[in-house]
C-alpha cells in the first residue's frame, strides 16, 4: 500500500468534507492546517515520510487561503532539504461560484508541488458537460488538472454536491494509486 | 463616444453570439478571426484605430484556440512598433464545461494585453452564487477578470444561457465607459 | 493630483525598497503589511481613499506571501461592499530567482484586483533583450503586466538592480498618471 | 527502456536545440510540428504509442506559438478517445527575455496534459541564484514545473546558454526516468 496524506485548510466545513471523500478514497491520512496556518509536528512528521501528498484549500479571493499559504511558506524547510523531492502530489478546493478562480488554486498546487520537485496527478475524469449532465455526475465541474467542488454560499456543508464528492473520493483513489505503482520501483 | 473594436474566433457559433451581445454593449464594431486564423486588413486597421479591443476565442484544450493565438501571434508587428500601447482592453471566452480551464484562456487575454502596454477591465459584476441563483442571472458562472459563457456540448448558440448573454452586454457597455472616459482625457 | 497607495510586504528589505522606488514614482503613500500578515487602519482607510492601488509581495514558494495573502482574504470586508469597484491597480514582486514563478504572483494581483472590480494597469516598459543589454537597464526582467525585481539570494537590498529599481519608479509613475486622467473624469 | 516522444514546434532554431538536449538526455525520439502546425502521421503514431511525451515550443506573445497550440488542438483527437490518459508529460520553453511570460507557457503545457489525464514531471534542479550563479549553471532561470531557456534576440542558437541546454539534458533524462519507472508497473 502506499502511504498518501492529505493535508488542508477548512474555512466553514466544505474543502474538509472534500478532504475526507479524498483521504477515503486513497486509504490515507488527514491532517488539518489549523485557523492560524499552523500544522502539528505529527502533521509534518507525516508528510516527510509519506509517498503521495495532496494538497486541499478553499478559494478565497482567487487564491488558496492565507493559512494554507503560510503552510506552504513554512514548507521551505522541506525544500531546503529537498525532502520532498520526487513524490507524487495533487490538490483540491472548493468555492461558492462555479468558477471563482478555483483553477488558479489549482495551478498554484501545481507550482508548489512543482518547487519541491514532484510530480503531479490530474484528474483523469471526463467532464460531465451535455444537457443530461446532473449536479451528482462526477466532475460536473470540468475540472482537469485536480478536482473541483462548489457550494452555494447560502449552503451547509451538509448540502455538498454528490457529483464534487464522488469526483473527491475517485482522485483520492488515482493519486494514491499513481504513487504506490511509484512506490513499488523505489530503489531499496 | 469611444471607438471599441471586438476582435474574435468562433468555432461553432457560440463565441460569435457572446461577441455580438458584447458589441451591442459597446456600441462597437465586430470582426471576425476565420477559421485560419487570418484577419482582413480592415480588421487590422480598425484595431490600430480603437480606443478599446476585446478579445473572444472559445476555450480548447485549455486554452484560446489556435486561430486565436495565430492572430495574436500576428499582433507582434504592432507590438514592435507600440500600436497599441496604453489602449484599453478586454476579453471573454465560451465552452462546454462549467469550468475546462476557462480561467487559462481568460488569463492569457491579460498577458496579451499586457505585451502590448494596455489597460485591463474586470467584469465588475458580482457572482450569482446562492441557492436561489438561476442560469439567467448575470455572471451566475462567478468569473472576476471578465466575462464566461458555458453552452452543454450538445448546445445549439440559440440554446445559450440568457445569463451568461446579459453578462456579456454589460461588460461591452463598462469597457467602452472605461475607453470613454479615458479617452476624454487625451492630450490633444 | 491622483491619490496612489502602495501597500506591501516585504521579509528581508528587497520588496520594500521596490515600494520605496514605485511610491516615489508616483508621488503616492506607502503601507507596509507586518510579519503577522496585518495592515493599520489608516492603512486601510488610505486605501479605501485611494484612485489607485499597488500590490507588492515577495514571491514565496510560488506565490506572493502568506502575510500579503492574509491581507487579500481580509480586504473581502471592502469586496463585500464594492469599496474597491473601479479604482486602477499595480503591483509588483521580487525574488531571488530570475523566473522563480514571479509570474505567478503577478497574476495573482490581477486575479485580486479582479475580484474588486478593478482596472489593471501593465508595465509598458518593452524589455531589455538583446545582447548589449545590462543589469542597469530598465525592464531587464523583460516582464509584461507589471515590474519584477530580481535578487540573488545572499545579497543586501541594497545590491538590487539599478534597472529593477528605475524600472519600478517608472511604473510608480505610470499608474499613477493612468489614476490621474481617470480621476479627471469622476462624475462630481 | 521507457519510450520518450519530443513534441516541439521551434520558430528560428532556439527550441529545437533546446529539444534536441532533451531528447539525448531521455533517449527519446524527436518530432517537429511545422510552420503550418503539422505534424505527421508518424508523429502521432509515436505519441500514440509512447511512455512520455514532452511538449516543446517558443514563448511568442505570452504563450505557445500558434503552430504548437494548432497541434494541441488537434490532439483532441487522441482526448476524446482517451489515447494519451495516464501518460508521463513533461514541456519546455525558449524566449528571447529573461521572464517574458515564460512561466505561461510551461503552465498551459501542464493544462494541456491535465486535458489528457496525464502525469506531470517537474523540473526537480534547485535554481541557480546566488552572488556567483553564471550563465553556464543549470536551472540558472530559476524555474521548477519544467526547464526555459532565454536567447537574446540578437542570439543565433549556437550562441545559447550552456547552463540551459545542460538542464535541458537533465530533464529529458529525468522524465525518461519517471516513464521507465512507471512503465515497469503496467499490468501486462
Amino acid at each position: 500500500m502506499s502511504n498518501t496524506v492529505v493535508v488542508y485548510h477548512s474555512g466553514y466545513g466544505h474543502t474538509q468534507r472534500m478532504a475526507e471523500a479524498i483521504a477515503e478514497g486513497a486509504g490515507g491520512a488527514l491532517y488539518a492546517i489549523d485557523s492560524d496556518g499552523n500544522l502539528s509536528d505529527d502533521g509534518w512528521a507525516a508528510l516527510d515520510a509519506a509517498d503521495a501528498i495532496i494538497f486541499g484549500s478553499p478559494t478565497y479571493m482567487g487564491g488558496p487561503s492565507w493559512q494554507f499559504k503560510k503552510f506552504a511558506d513554512t514548507s521551505s524547510k522541506a525544500w531546503f532539504t529537498n525532502k520532498w523531492q520526487d513524490k507524487v502530489f495533487g490538490g483540491f478546493t472548493n468555492s461558492a461560484s462555479l468558477n471563482g478562480d478555483k483553477l488558479n488554486t489549482l495551478e498554484y498546487f501545481v507550482l508548489l508541488a512543482g518547487q519541491h520537485g514532484g510530480l503531479w496527478v490530474s484528474l483523469g475524469i471526463k467532464p460531465a458537460n451535455v444537457k443530461a449532465s446532473k449536479r451528482d455526475h462526477a466532475n460536473r465541474m470540468g475540472s482537469y488538472i485536480a478536482p473541483m467542488a462548489q457550494s452555494d454560499a447560502d449552503a451547509a456543508p451538509s448540502e455538498m454536491s454528490a457529483g464534487d464528492l464522488e469526483t473527491a473520493l475517485l482522485y483520492g483513489a488515482r493519486v494514491a494509486g499513481v504513487a504506490q505503482r511509484f512506490a513499488s520501483t523505489q530503489v531499496a
